[in-house]
């Protein structure tokens, strides 16, 4: 292992690949690995690109690289696949699009799958975004598919989260997007060529003018991503705000809600695999046969569970 | 308590509104209320709808709501309304449209936030789902705004999932979708009127015809819930997929997975708040304020964490 990890810090691609996958099993051999780069992580500013299915996301992102990379940046991107967690699948999408970034050698992509078992993001992904962020990339921009619960916890793993949004998607997505705009640093209005762009900025706006007075206002972008219009000021919105943070102490705050988030995750999935591991085949399984009968509810349950673990 | 047991027992409506109080808080008090009345929540069928927003599902739970009224059922409505972790706030939307449903003393509507702290549904939905359950409504319809992971997390809760879907919206909401067409037992193309509806429905039936031979196929339905088209065809296929699970044995099979699901979330949460409990202040914060400074990892944190719960 100590191998791999030379050639990780030595720059070897074929490295960083083999230790995300290894990161990506959640073994122990991954955490190791993710224990030992752990300390290099500070130095990349961390991106989560979010929004609904359709938004342009993928372009966007691919974008804003190219973007980086013109002013000299080096950018590790993370494309997290909607997946089931019945199947753990994968399916790429419009990903394809980012091939051609993937040969520039100042680039790195990578795809993902998104879930967990219990759903939410998968714990992996952190990880996956510490060692990315340990190689050394300047950016490290990660997208994720889906509306709603990913974009609060994406807003859990990076510096700066990007919503994007797109014209004439109907009425009540503004009022989905109400409580997802609190974690929006910068909001985008992407495909801004479509009927309705205009409209929308506006309804950003009045919406964002209801956040409490002396709060910062996140900017609202034009962009046509698939035209590579309006990246240079996604760019400058993105390192606006990383100044931003720096300068008012955000990013120390950003950094420890992300940290408390990480390690409460964490914890409840050590706990949970413990108590998968003590009652498997047993006792698990006839207290779900019991709560089924209706002869239990849950909470009980859950207490008779927690009770095998043995708590001091 | 006893006493407000009893009035729920007697069908007082007021009763029914405080239990569900209790049990959304969270307290004892609450788990004791469903721990009483547990037992009666067999004989209600559950009832998940569930897709994008701006999709109509409203609408179309009013409808189905309406039409099994039709049939002389008594219905009661759990609308999980999007929020934010942040603030619990809770936005209505086109809720206000079931309005007129509410005066029907066989229908009971009820509307409640949809997020936990740490994401996901907010754990108390399953319990009031019990209760509703337990007082006795032929059927309990549970609509939730937002895609990806609550769709998912629906389905731990239902007996049945539809999954409404929207002509237009984009490519890759195909992608998206396809590993939410796992969970569906029902398929609407509602607002069949717009254009591309057809293409929809063709493109969900190539979808489906990816799964597995020998598998149950769940009916595609064209809906106008605007206009009350299809809801007796949506209703009807509800009964068939209830009758389906009865015949071929799957209902004890989805009851188990569902307790399954509801015994380990709940373990977690109560793992989670005894934790909070232990650490408060002191080595939460400090563990926190290290990984925040790259000293350490949110793993070996996590581990130092659960080692205060004194394992046994």
């Amino acid at each position: 292992m100590s191998e791999l990890i030379d050639r990780f810090l030595n720059g070897e691609r074929r490295a960083l690949a083999r230790v995300i996958t290894r990161v990506e099993a959640e073994s122990e051999e991954g955490r190791e690995l993710v224990r030992a780069l752990y300390s290099r992580t500070e130095a990349a500013h961390t991106v989560g690109i979010t929004g609904s299915a359709g938004s342009g996301k993928s372009t966007l992102t691919g974008g804003l690289a190219k973007e980086l990379r013109a002013r000299g940046k080096t950018v590790g991107i993370i494309a997290v696949d909607p997946s089931s967690p019945f199947t753990k699948g994968a399916i790429l999408g419009d990903r394809i699009r980012m091939q051609d970034l993937a040969l520039d050698p100042g680039v790195y992509v990578r795809s993902m799958a998104g879930r967990g078992a219990l759903g939410g993001l998968a714990p992996a992904i952190n990880d996956v975004v510490a060692v990315v962020a340990a190689f050394g990339f300047d950016y490290v921009l990660i997208e994720t598919v889906g509306a709603g619960q990913d974009e609060v916890e994406i807003a859990g793993t990076a510096l700066t989260t990007v919503l994007v949004n797109n014209p004439g998607t109907g009425d009540d997505i503004q009022a989905m997007k109400a409580g997802i705009l609190e974690i929006a640093d910068v909001l985008v209005v992407n495909k801004a060529d479509l009927p309705g762009a205009d409209t929308l900025a506006s309804q950003l706006r009045a919406l964002l003018s209801l956040s409490p007075a002396g709060e910062r206002r996140p900017p609202i972008l034009k962009t046509i991503a698939a035209k590579d219009e309006g990246m240079v000021e996604l760019a400058d919105a993105v390192d606006e705000h990383r100044q931003f943070l720096r300068e008012s102490g955000g990013e120390r705050k950003r950094r420890e809600t992300n940290a408390r988030h990480q390690l409460l995750a964490t914890a409840q999935a050590i706990l949970l695999e413990k108590i998968r591991q003590r009652t498997e085949g047993g006792n698990l399984e006839s207290l779900v046969a019991r709560i089924a009968d209706r002869e239990l509810d849950p909470h009980t349950a859950a207490e008779e569970l927690i009770a095998t673990l043995n708590l001091g």
